[in-house]
Formats: C-alpha cells, sequence, structure tokens
C-alpha cells in the first residue's frame, strides 16, 4: 500500500511541472493590443461554451447522483455511497482536465503569435510548452485522483464509478468540442471559402472566431477529456482484473507505479523538442515521444525488476511496440507525402466524387494492419508471458502511461493553429503564417492523426479488460457466441457505432448549415462587411454555434447510457456481454477508418495547396476542399467521439452488472412467452 | 425422400415459366434497324465481358477442384469425391443463373424499348415478363440442383462444396459485373455529364455502351448469381441444421417444400403487375410481391398442417414478416419523397460536402431498424417456437423463398434502364424516355435498394446458420468471446469487410479513371465527335472496362478465400469461429450502410432533377451528382459484394473445419512459444 505513495508523488510532480510550464507561458510577451484583441474574443467564446457545456454535464451528473443515491439505499447488496462520491470526483476531474487544457491553450495561442515574430524555433518552444501544461495536467490529474481514492478506499472494485464519471464527462467533452469544433470549420469554409472566395481566418468572416474557439475547446479541452477518461479507465481497468485473478499486492499496485515511471520519462522526453527547421518539426515532436518510450522500456525493466515481477515485463514493452506501430501505420496512411495521400490528391483531378471514393477507401484499408498489431498483442500478453487478461490490461496500460507525452506534442497543435488565426486577423506579416505558424500547423494535422490511433487502439485493448471485468462483475465464465443471447447482442452492438456516428454527423451538418446561413445574412444586412469597412458580429456566430452543439450533446450521451441498460434487461448478461464486444469491435474499425480517413482528405488538400495538380483555386483543390469537409466530422467528431462511447457503455454495464445477475432468465424471454 | 420430387416439380415448372416468357419475349418487335444496332452492340459488349469473367472463374475452378482431388486422395477420413463435383455442380449453376439473366435482359431490353411507343403498360408488361424469366431461373435452377444432387447423394452434409460453388461464382459475378457497371457508370457520368456537358446515355459519349452493358452485367447477371447462391445456401444451411439436430425426415425436406410452394405463390404473383399510371409502378409492383408473400404465407399453413409439423410454421411466417418489414424500412430511408432523401437534397444546397456528410449519415442511422428486426426474428425462431438454430435457418429460407418473385420485380429495372439507352441513341422520341422509360427507371432504384435490404438481410440470417453449421463440423460446443483467440477472431473478422470494400471501391475508381482518360482522348482524336459527324469508338471503351473488372476480381476472391486458412489454421476453431462472427456482424451493417445510403444518394439527386432547388444545371445539383457518384460504388459494388464474401468465407470455414479439429491447439501458439 505504501508503494501508492510513488504514484501519488509522480502525479504531484507532473502537476508541478504544469503549473511551471504555465508560468512560463504567462510571462511570455503578449504582442500587440489588437492581437489581444484577437485572443480575448476567441477566450470568451471558448469560455462560454464550456460554461454552457458544464451546465449540461451538471444536469446528467446530478440524475445520475440521485439514481445511485437510490441504488445505495433500495439495494445497499449492489451498490453503496462510494460509487456516487467516487463518481463524482471522475467526472470533476475530467472536466478540471479538459478547462485546464482549454484555459492555457486559449492564453498559448496569443504568446505563440507573438513569438512567432522571432522565428519557428521559439513559436515551437512557447507552443509546446503550453502543450506540455495539458498533457501533464491530463496524466497528473489522472493518476493523482486514481491513487488518492484507491488509497482512501483500498479496492479498485468500488473505484468503478470513478471510471464512470471520468467516461460520461470525456463523452460530453469530445462530442460537444467535436461538434462545436467542426461545425464551426465547415460552416465558415462553406460560405467564406467556397461562397465568398475569402481566406482561411479572414477578419470579414463572421465565423472565424468560432472556428478558432472551436480548435481550443474540441482539440484542446475536448481531447484533454478523452485522454484523461483512457488512463482512468485502463488503470481501473488493470486494477480491477489483478483484483480478480487474486494476483499479489505488487501486481495489483503495479498499473500505478507504470503511471509513475512514465510520467517522469515523459518530463525528460519533453526537452527533446527543438528545431528550426520547418521540415524537420515532425521528427523533432517523434524524438520526444521515443525518447520517453525508451526510458519508459528501462524505467518498466528496472521496475518489474525490483518488485520481483519480470513475468510482467514483455506485456509492457508490447503495449510500447503497440503505440509506435500504431503510429508508424497512421502516418502511412495520413502524412502529406506518402503515396496514400498523393492517390487521393490524384483522385481529386477527376472530381469531388473520386476523390470522396479513394478517401473511404484509405480510411477502410487503413484499419487492417492496426487491427492486426492490437491482434498480437493481444495473444502475446495474453499468452505469452504475462497472466492472461492482466497481460492484456498491462499492455493498454503501458500504451497509455506515454499519455503525457502524447498529448504535450498533440496540444501544440491546435495552440499553433489558433496563433495563424491571430496572426490573420490582427494583420501581422504573411510571411509569419507562410513560413512559421503554417508549418507548425501542418505537422499538428498528422500528430492529431497519430494521436487518434494511438487513442482508439488504446481504447480497444483497455475496451476488452474492461470487457473482462464485466464478465467477472456479472459472474459470467463463458460467452458463447452460438448462444443466441450473444449473437443477437453483437449485431447490436455493431450497429451502435453507426448510429452513433450518424447522430454526431448529423450534428456538424446541422450546426454548419446555421453557420452558413448567420453568415449570409451577416455579409447580407451589415453594410460594408465585405469592403473590411465594418465589423463583423462574431459573438453572435458563436452562440449559434454553442447552441447547436450544446443541443446535440443529449442524444449521444443518452445512446450511451441507455442502450446497455435496454440490452441488459431485455437480453439479460449474455445479451449485454454481446453487445458489449460488438461496441468494441465494430467501434474500433469505424474510429480507425474515420479518424484515419479524415486525416487523409486534410493532407491531400494540403498537398494540392502545395501547387500539385494545378494548386490552391483550381478545380482539382475545389474537389480536395469537399474531402477536407467530409473528412472534418468523420476525423474530429464522429470518430474520436467513438472512444468515450464505447468506454461509457462499458461502464455502464459494470455498474449494472450486480442487478442483472439477480435476474434468472432475461425480461424478452418472459415478455414473449406471455 | 419421395417428397423431394414435389420440389423438382416445383423448380421445373418455374423453369417452364421461364422458358415460356423468353418465348414471349422473342415473339415482340424489335423495332428500326437503329436501335437493333445499338443492341446489338450491348449485347456483344456484354457478351464479351461474360466469356471473360467465365475464364478467370475457370482458372479459380480448376485450382480448387484440383485441391479438393488432393484432398479427397490424401485424407479421405475428411473429403471424397463428392465434393468437387457438387462444387462443380453449384458453381455452373451459379454461371448458367447470371448467363440466362444477361442474355434474356440483352433481349428484352430492345423489345422493352420499341414497346415503349405503345406506352407505359406495355413497357412495363415486356420489360416486367423479361425480369420474371431471370426470376424464375433463378429460384428454378437453385431448387433443382440442390433437389437433383440431394436426391443422389442423400445427405446435405456431402452438398457443401455445392454451396461453395454457389458463393465462389456469386462472389466472382457480384464483384466483377459491380466493378464493370460502376466503373462504367461513374466514368462515362464524369467525363460526359460533368466535364462535357452531356445528357445520359448520349451518342456521342464513347463510354455509354460501356456503361450500358455494364446494367446487364451488373444487375442482372451479377445480382441473378447473388440471389441464386443466397437461396442455395439458406437451403444447404437448413438441411445441415436439421440434421445435426437429428429432426423428422420431413423436417429435413421442409426447406426444400418450402422452396417449392413459394414458386407456385410467386407465379401466381407475377400476374398482378399492371398498371398505367407512371406514379403507379411501385405499387403495381409491391402488389405482386404481397400477394405472393400472403399465399405463400397460406401455403406454408397447409403444408406444415399436412406434414404435422405444425410447429414450423411461425418461424417461416417471422421470415416473411422480416422481409416485408425490411423492405419498408429500406424504402423509408431510399425512396425519393421520403423526409430522409428530401433532407439530403436539402444539405446539397450548401455543397457536395453536407450531401455526402448527410448522404453517409442516412446510410448509418438506416442500420438500426433492420439490425433491431433481425434481433427479434432470431429470438423469436429460436425460443419462441422452432427448434433452436433450426427455427432461424426457417425464418431465413422463408424469407428467400420468395427470392422468384423479388428478383422478378428487381430485374426489370435495369431492363428499362437499358430500353432508355436505347430510345436514347437511336433517336426516339424523347417524350418516350420522358414519359415511359424515365418513370420505370426511377421505381427501379427503389425496387434495387429493397431487393439489396432483402438479400442482404436473408444472408444475415443464413450466414447465422451457416455459422451453427461450422460449430457442428469443427465439433464447438462453445464460442466463448472470453477466450481471447475468439476476441481476435472477432475483432479480424470486422476488419475483413472494411478491406473488401477498400479494393472493391479502389477498382471501381481505377476503372472509372481509364474510361476517363479512353473519352478524353477519343473526344481529342476523333474528329467532328462532339459535333456527332464522327462516330466514337465504343468497343474500346467496353474493352477497357472489361479488362480492368477481370484484372481487378482476383484480390477480393482471394480475401474471401484465403482469410479462413491463414485464420483458422493460426488462430484454431475458436479463433476462425470469432472471425466468422465477425464479418457476419460487421459484413451486415457495413453492408446496410452501403446500400441504403447510396441509394439515398442517387434518389436525392433524381429529386433535385425534378426541379427542386433549381434543378438540373443548378449548384444544389452538382453537389448532389457527387452524392450520386459516391454512392453507385457504394450500392453496387462494395454494399452488395459483401453478401457473397461473408458466405464464401463461411462455406471456405465449413470445409476446411475437419481439417483443423485434428489441430491439438493453434499454430500460432506453438510458433510464439518456440
Amino acid at each position: 500500500m505504501d508503494l501508492v505513495w510513488i504514484s501519488i508523488g509522480a502525479s504531484v510532480l507532473a502537476l508541478l511541472y504544469a503549473l511551471v510550464s504555465t508560468k512560463i507561458i504567462l510571462e511570455q510577451p503578449k504582442g500587440t493590443p489588437k492581437m489581444n484583441e484577437v485572443a480575448a474574443a476567441i477566450q470568451e467564446g471558448a469560455n462560454a461554451f464550456l460554461k454552457r457545456q458544464y451546465k449540461t454535464v451538471f444536469i446528467f451528473w446530478l440524475a445520475i447522483v440521485i439514481v445511485f443515491g437510490l441504488l445505495a439505499y433500495y439495494l445497499p447488496s449492489s451498490f453503496n455511497w462510494i460509487t456516487p462520491i467516487a463518481f463524482t470526483v471522475g467526472a470533476g476531474l475530467s472536466a478540471l482536465a479538459g478547462y485546464i487544457g482549454m484555459q492555457i491553450s486559449v492564453r498559448a495561442n496569443l504568446r505563440t503569435a507573438k513569438a512567432a515574430e522571432k522565428g519557428l524555433q521559439e513559436a515551437l518552444r512557447i507552443s509546446f510548452i503550453g502543450g506540455t501544461v495539458t498533457g501533464m495536467s491530463v496524466v497528473g490529474l489522472a493518476l493523482l485522483g486514481f491513487s488518492v481514492m484507491y488509497l482512501l478506499v483500498n479496492s479498485p472494485i468500488e473505484l468503478i464509478g470513478f471510471g464512470f464519471g471520468a467516461s460520461l464527462v470525456s463523452l460530453f467533452a469530445r462530442v460537444g468540442g467535436g461538434i462545436y469544433t467542426k461545425g464551426a470549420d465547415v460552416g465558415a469554409d462553406l460560405v467564406g471559402k467556397t461562397e465568398l472566395n475569402l481566406p482561411e481566418d479572414d477578419v470579414r468572416n463572421p465565423a472565424t472566431i468560432a472556428d478558432n474557439v472551436g480548435d481550443n475547446v474540441g482539440d484542446c479541452a475536448g481531447m484533454a477529456a478523452d485522454l484523461y477518461e483512457s488512463y482512468v479507465i485502463t488503470v481501473l481497468a488493470s486494477m480491477l482484473l489483478a483484483t480478480y485473478a487474486g494476483l499479489s499486492s505488487s501486481a495489483l499496485i503495479l498499473p500505478l507505479l507504470v503511471g509513475a515511471v512514465a510520467i517522469i520519462a515523459s518530463i525528460i522526453g519533453t526537452y527533446f523538442v527543438k528545431t528550426n527547421n520547418k521540415n524537420r518539426i515532425w521528427s523533432a515532436l517523434n524524438k520526444s515521444i521515443l525518447v520517453s518510450s525508451l526510458l519508459s522500456a528501462i524505467g518498466f525493466l528496472i521496475l518489474t525488476g525490483l518488485l520481483g515481477e519480470l513475468q510482467y515485463f514483455p506485456p509492457l514493452i508490447a503495449g510500447i511496440l503497440v503505440a509506435i506501430v500504431i503510429a508508424y501505420i497512421t502516418g502511412h496512411y495520413t502524412n502529406k507525402n506518402t503515396a496514400a495521400v498523393r492517390e487521393i490528391a490524384i483522385a481529386s483531378k477527376s472530381g469531388a466524387g473520386t476523390n470522396i471514393i479513394y478517401g473511404i477507401a484509405n480510411g477502410m484499408r487503413a484499419t487492417a494492419f492496426p487491427v492486426i498489431t492490437i491482434v498480437a498483442a493481444v495473444i502475446f500478453s495474453y499468452f505469452v508471458y504475462g497472466d492472461g487478461a492482466f497481460g492484456i490490461a498491462l499492455a493498454s496500460m503501458s500504451m497509455l502511461s506515454l499519455t503525457g507525452i502524447i498529448v504535450s506534442v498533440d496540444s501544440y497543435g491546435p495552440i499553433t493553429d489558433n496563433a495563424g488565426g491571430i496572426a490573420e486577423m490582427s494583420g501581422m506579416s504573411a510571411k509569419i503564417r507562410a513560413t512559421v505558424t503554417d508549418p507548425l500547423d501542418a505537422v499538428g494535422n498528422t500528430t492529431k492523426a497519430v494521436t487518434k490511433g494511438f487513442a482508439i487502439g488504446a481504447a480497444a485493448l483497455a475496451a476488452l479488460s474492461l470487457f473482462v471485468a464485466f464478465a467477472n462483475e456479472a459472474q459470467i465464465t463463458t460467452l458463447s457466441i452460438l448462444n443466441p443471447f450473444v449473437i443477437t447482442g453483437l449485431f447490436i452492438g455493431a450497429m451502435i457505432p453507426y448510429v452513433f456516428s450518424a447522430i454526431t454527423m448529423r450534428a456538424v451538418g446541422s450546426a454548419a448549415a446555421k453557420i452558413v446561413e448567420e453568415v449570409r445574412r451577416q455579409f447580407h444586412s451589415i453594410k460594408g462587411l465585405m469592403q473590411g469597412k465594418a465589423k463583423p458580429d462574431y459573438a453572435r456566430a458563436v452562440d449559434i454555434t454553442t447552441q447547436a452543439a450544446i443541443r446535440s450533446l443529449v442524444a449521444p450521451a443518452l445512446l450511451g447510457i441507455l442502450s446497455p441498460i435496454f440490452v441488459g434487461f431485455f437480453l439479460g448478461v449474455q445479451g449485454l456481454g454481446g453487445m458489449l464486444a460488438g461496441v468494441i469491435i465494430s467501434g474500433l474499425v469505424l474510429a480507425l477508418m474515420m479518424t484515419t480517413g479524415g486525416a487523409g482528405w486534410d493532407n491531400a488538400k494540403k498537398y494540392v495547396e502545395e501547387g500539385h495538380f494545378g494548386g490552391k483555386g483550381s478545380d482539382t483543390h475545389k474537389a480536395a476542399v469537399v474531402g477536407d469537409t467530409v473528412g472534418d466530422p468523420f476525423k474530429d467528431t464522429a470518430g474520436p467521439g467513438l472512444n468515450p462511447l464505447i468506454k461509457v457503455i462499458n461502464m455502464v454495464s459494470l455498474l449494472i452488472a450486480p442487478l442483472l445477475i439477480g435476474l434468472s432468465a432475461p425480461l424478452m424471454l418472459h415478455l414473449s412467452v406471455l
């Protein structure tokens, strides 16, 4: 038990590192009043959105706490008062992680824009320091929260509520942020770039502030909450499996220590991000990830050696290898200079139709190798070494232990994206944009795709562990596909990610349509706007996007919460187990398809914009823009949203499992025999 | 055993009906020499394609027969000489079904064009008689072939090879025909409509004959082989399950008798297709399906009553209800005047990007109710009445027993599509096209979508039965998802439909690109072509498409044949079982998404073309055309191709199951412990 203090110490260290980094950011020069004005508008919009989003979360939180209270009161054998408390802490820390990610990002953007005057190196330094604040806060809060709670209740089973809280808030953050950011982005592009021929981030476009707000609430706050959740869930699942298997106390605590080791390795890794060459940005960032991975691997060897549990070293290495292989594969299908992306650009020559056909096909075939990698890791971790299912959990834990450095590398992207927006809108020299913020932003697309591949791969492994935990909680020893309830559960589970994606993509489409209308209205009614003589009403566009995104939050959240309850009570534990497996496998391939496909389209467009096949303004470019527009909700809303969805469904199932054991046979059977 | 003669009699009746219908078609007037010239070109192209396709099939057939021969020689305990013979008959009849479908279609098109001069009623009559030839040949050949083979070998287990032959040829026919038809269609549209502003089927477009050939080799030959295969597989699976369960001899023969009853009901149903009102075409066709369903239901009641097996009546009714419900749901998401399709048309107003986003979302959400319907049917058939898994098989058998009427209704569509092409190219009055062939063709889109929904729903149920049969052959009594081989098999299985779709969609894209190049080349090098003074080189475009389609056949076929062999030998029977389930569930939702989504886009374009939101030539229309282009490979290549893919994988697994039992543990485990 004393060993928990090590993970508490490491997580406090991560938070201190984030604090120091924050101080560095705040001390940077803030530029001209015009720049500050733009940044303030973005900040205000982001805060307004987060406030509204957290209000909705609060209502859900209240309803769920009441349900947990009632369950603890009436079913004391299955539920106790720890669940609502753990749920609250888990949800609260998730909200906090998102809040911190966003607050630092809306401040670092301005400082990065200013630093860009000094050149690429300084801009990269400032934006990356901003990124490390988010990265270290995410791992720090996740590990600290879980370790302290574990110290208090001394049983991972009591902390299932903690994981549920993390999952639920992260679903809201990912989906809400995702709809906001892509609604604003697609809307701004459709009317700005396509209809009015305005450049990106043009000061006359009323949706441009909303677009920049979106980077913060989606790519920063949403992503932070998402990875916080993945981390928490993985720690929880690993410790649950160790408990069920009755492993040694050092095996039980191992996931927390793995997290602690990787935090230190990640902090060291952050010092390797340095370059002044715009063609070497990705390799600089990549180096920090590789250094952190290598140091973590060495740390894991020492750790398992000291604990006398060397048999757990191989699955830990497998997890790191999966992370690296998936990052490599994702790059292969999404990097701007790969054959895969060039092919989409070539297809754009014959029009938007072929651009879409090749882009979707690219996303579809990109599912093969990540799946095979995960399959190999599962078989290896389960059989060759490790302790059965606990080996799989350890592999996912070691993957996610790299969250600190991965999120740091990821978060610098939206900061530079915003910095570019501020530079454009405040009338800074065009050269700054071309030579500093645009190259940084382009690499940001790749890091985002890599992070998403990493997140969904890790989520699949973590969900597998949760799935085994569910079987334990539901007292299932076999879950045979030959059982009709299991196979029908599988069918339903495979369908849910499609329905979820349909809901979220329609939400983006509808938010974008509202933005288009509003922008058209403003250009129509505000005289002199097109000539730059009058100012657009940014706040109104921000407000419309906020409302659209918040309103669209409810349906996907209810789908995640209610579907396992319905299936559980109608098809029983066997049906629910089938559904969980169905959601995991179908969700994994669909999410891989959407995130990789979306990034491929984005970079195919960028490839054309570099001057290939006619460059900007050509018909080929117009076709490539269509793919990019479709890719936006694929890669930033529906695809990454599947990640928390899978886990919310798993967590709800884990929570209701004790209630289902009591049911001698599924309800449906009773109904239909009537 | 004597009862088999009933199914033989009914299938001979179906074939006689097809023969009489053929005679009626051939006696119809054939129009002007110009019309005959166009029709001859289409016929020649279709024959050339089929010849080349069957050559490729022949090579695969030969390789497989050799493998079966070797297996029968060296492993006489698991294989015998019946397998290669049954395989040959199954494959041969599949090829014959496709051949008949195509031969009648390339003759009925011309007669329908001529009949169109007399009005809608006569054109509908001729094209529908053409459709019934295909419909009745498909069921006749399937039921006759299986019944006679069963009479000879007296054991469904010996006829697994028959099913494999049917599946393999149908995979070739669906995929080859699908790539051909959509490569030509997309290519012709991209360069003809979009670049050169030529109308559909314009005589100057060099790809226009290829486009019309495509209707015949894809929508007629491909679809006929596909449903022949579904029918055969379902009969096989039902009889296998009855055998494993040791049911009575009348239960064993029931699937054949169900087929016989429905043939008679379907023949009566064909007499109800009569209308002269262009707004009532669908209801006339629909009436024939409903009459056939009702008569079948009454027939099933009498049949099960006479056999003294009334307990099998409820699952038979369930199957018919599933067919009707799925047809209704598909219509809801694809019919031109529904809210769902109008929404896609509205989204086209803001551009191609939103058209695609809404169209994909439409396909995704359209998966929900068909899946729920299938789940309900499975639970009902398994538990409430019927005999466990045999109940599910009976439900799928009763669904597929309607194949005769469904294919008849479906096949009239491509015939009228071709008739429209002939009318256009031979310079017939534009009024004929507007008032007769276009309205018939538009309804053809809906019947195609309904047939595909029906086919994939039936395929899922049939595949479930095959899956149970596999478990029996592999001597598996449990297939627990908690087993790491099963869950990894599920992952791989869920990914395969994505990879298959990627391959086939890229093949369409690449065939289309070659057509675009060729058409551009001809307009560039043939002087006076644009002015209508010179003739294009149709044959060359036909030849290019044929080559592209045939070359693309091999990869998807190998994926279907080799993936179960690899997984079986590396992950063992448990892993293979997981993979089968994964392919079925993931394939079902993906196929539903693609076929429904594609039909939605197609009709959204047609809705705009009716004059909504600016009508033809407007920006909205251009955006809607993009969706239609993407929808083409979705609904006519990748989506329906998943159907035979699922079954080929199942059939290969069934065949290799006896070999896997001998392996004490999966090969992978041996390898990795080395």
